[in-house]
């Protein structure tokens, strides 16, 4: 017999190529695209082969039902997403949904059913893929597309409504996607962690407690451009010299704690940016995250206390923007209390909870249902990128961390 | 009569436009081109009225002579450049050679005659403002071409050779260009400082006591990039981080002095350079110049000693590359005294000796003969730009030192 996590990894490297990508020499697999298609339909096979009914939504998802008890039960939802990035791993969110195939079955196999039904769903569009918005399929299933425009253009001037014409759907159906909310009870997704984490402490899983808040912040720095030659130093107003003290600042908060929080200077453009020129203008970006919003807050506002210090010390002018900001998402509290229980059964360890950085289909689905969050550890922390990688026994892990979820949710849920 | 400090800007601002700039909007004068031709006529003009033959020579430079007691006298040479980067100011180069014209006439108007010729030399070529390299028609005359490769296209893929020849001049004949060693006593430059210092002293002009040794080096930082959520700050390499560290320290070395050395971080490249991954890799300049080739490489070594000790602590990959390495080209110390008594003459105010940051003419004529550098104030030392401005009683009291300087050398080199 195959082992459910190894078989997993396999169908996922099994799509990670033609005809399931739509580029021949790596995977790219966008929204609704010939690769995406090919996908949906070998998922089909295994969903049904694992004992489900399946079928595509209104918005292109892929969703397979293994019925509970008695027929029109609510559903437990197993998802993640099947579209990726260009030039993607091949395990961010496809691993998650062969995950939920794989429980199905194992449940399947013993001929178990519950009060519920489980439902294994594959996003469309997680990544922003194909159009200019991310988490397109989930809002649809979540019920909050009213949101955003659906008037959107691919690169290649291709629009929502050709493209989901073009797949056999109507754009003018697509809110028929939303699931009423008495038809679901959670939603439970397990990811790689995308993140170092796990691997540092040598863990093979991990609970997710919240995926984070966000700001993203744009710092203008405004200083004296001169030449580098005839500038004396003590006379300069040096913009790059300013930003470079406050990309420390932001390092020395970002990292002051709790684990949870991030502070990244991912960008940086210099002004005129030439060898014999000091800097007159520096912009750079601060993204900052946390589990809460309150810690968020706390970070950007002393963020935002240093920079405006140094800036007044190096008499340079400064502006900063917000130009996101994400509320965090909260894992539900009692799921992930079982999910964290099922780990501990699972990997006879005790569980690690941390902090999404990333943001899931999981963050979408808490307006319509309680959620929680599976992490398995993934090597280097490297994602979105070929290299992507993951142990087989993590898997294994990870499946049996999944059914004993189940198994305890059937118990808390009839107690 | 009209003042020759106050002419000398005027006819600086006449030259700052059509027909004198190939920018009907800017002042832009690269070397042969239609407005370079027209500014030789207009100067040609001038260096006639103030009592100057003319010439022009083989390398296109426009040369006025004033005659000393005996016809074949060897000459000082007063001189600067003509030609002009795009967007230009009206002052730098023009102002020196304007000020040998307005010496000689000064002189002339006397009729006060030398045991030496005073030549007037306006340089076609400083800026490498035509084709990618500086300094070539100064080149020419110091009979230092030799280093250089002639077989240069301009933008517009114009060849050297075909520009000479538009201008009526021969490649082949560029090398007559050259003086002898016994035809020229000294050279003396006057020219704008670009630079703040007398503006911040409250000074109206400078001694150069030599044209800074440069280093410029390229320094690149390896980190490892990773998600800007998921990557928690205690498992970062940062290249951003490592880099802004190095960007103080730089600074700081820069800094701690003597008050000619500095050192700039005036480019920098962040990859990937978006918002949410921590950077993976910064490439970045380091500009140092200094009076000496030893300060300079004191701080070189300093530099590169504390960026060593900084990408050892973060863990980053660090490697720094030489790109340019000039050493200093010190004026003549003799000149330079003289040339100090004509300030103190000139301002009634002690002389201000500084290092000049900036290249120069005379840089490239010290292979030649004894240079000697004066400095005019400029507002906010701004230079290579159309806001580059000048005050007109500095340049009377430069006008004032340069006759003065003129005569003490007569006293000296007949001494």
């Amino acid at each position: 017999m195959t082992l459910g996590g190894i078989r997993s990894v396999a169908r996922c490297d099994e799509l990670g190529a033609a005809p399931y990508s739509d580029d021949p020499a790596a995977l790219f697999r966008p929204y609704l695209g010939p690769g995406y298609r090919a996908t949906l339909a070998r998922i089909t096979t295994w969903m049904v082969e694992a004992g489900m009914t399946t079928r595509i939504d209104a918005a292109g998802n892929i969703v397979g039902r293994y019925e509970g008890l008695s027929p029109d039960a609510p559903a437990l939802m197993i998802g993640s997403h099947v579209d990726s990035v260009r030039n993607a791993g091949r395990y961010d969110g496809m691993l998650g949904v062969m995950l939920g195939i794989e429980t199905v079955a194992w449940f399947a196999a013993r001929q178990q059913r519950f009060p519920f039904a489980i439902e294994v769903i594959g996003f469309g569009d997680e990544e922003g893929s194909r159009f200019p918005v991310s988490m397109l399929a989930t809002r649809a299933v979540a019920g909050t597309l009213a949101e955003q425009t659906l008037d959107l253009l691919d690169t290649d001037g291709t629009s929502l409504a050709t493209a989901l014409e073009t797949f056999g759907l109507d754009l003018a159906h697509l809110p028929q996607a939303a699931r009423p909310r008495e038809h679901v009870l959670a939603y439970v997704e397990a990811h790689i962690e995308q993140g170092p984490v796990l691997e540092a402490e040598n863990r093979a899983l991990g609970v997710v407690s919240a995926i984070a808040a966000q700001f993203r912040l744009r710092a203008t720095v405004g200083g004296v451009a001169g030449h580098a030659g005839t500038m004396a130093m003590h006379l300069r107003r040096d913009a790059l010299a300013a930003a470079a003290e406050m990309v420390l600042a932001i390092e020395r908060i970002g990292g002051a704690g709790p684990d949870d929080l991030v502070a990244t200077v991912g960008r940086m453009e210099v002004h005129p940016d030439v060898p014999n020129v000091v800097p007159g203008d520096v912009v750079f970006s601060i993204d900052i995250r946390a589990g809460t919003d309150a810690v968020r807050n706390r970070a950007a506002d002393a963020i935002r206390a240093a920079l405006a210090d140094i800036a007044a010390r190096r008499q340079v002018t400064l502006n900063v923007a917000v130009q996101h900001d994400l509320k965090a998402t909260p894992c539900d509290p009692g799921l992930t209390r079982l999910m964290e229980q099922a780990v501990q059964t699972a990997t006879d360890a005790a569980p690690r909870t941390l902090v999404s950085g990333a943001g899931h289909d999981a963050m979408v689905m808490a307006a319509l249902a309680p959620v929680s969050m599976l992490f398995m550890r993934c090597r280097g922390g490297v994602s979105h990128h070929p290299a992507e990688a993951v142990m087989e026994d993590d898997v294994e892990a990870a499946l049996r961390a999944m059914t004993n979820f189940i198994e305890r949710f059937a118990a808390w849920a009839s107690g």
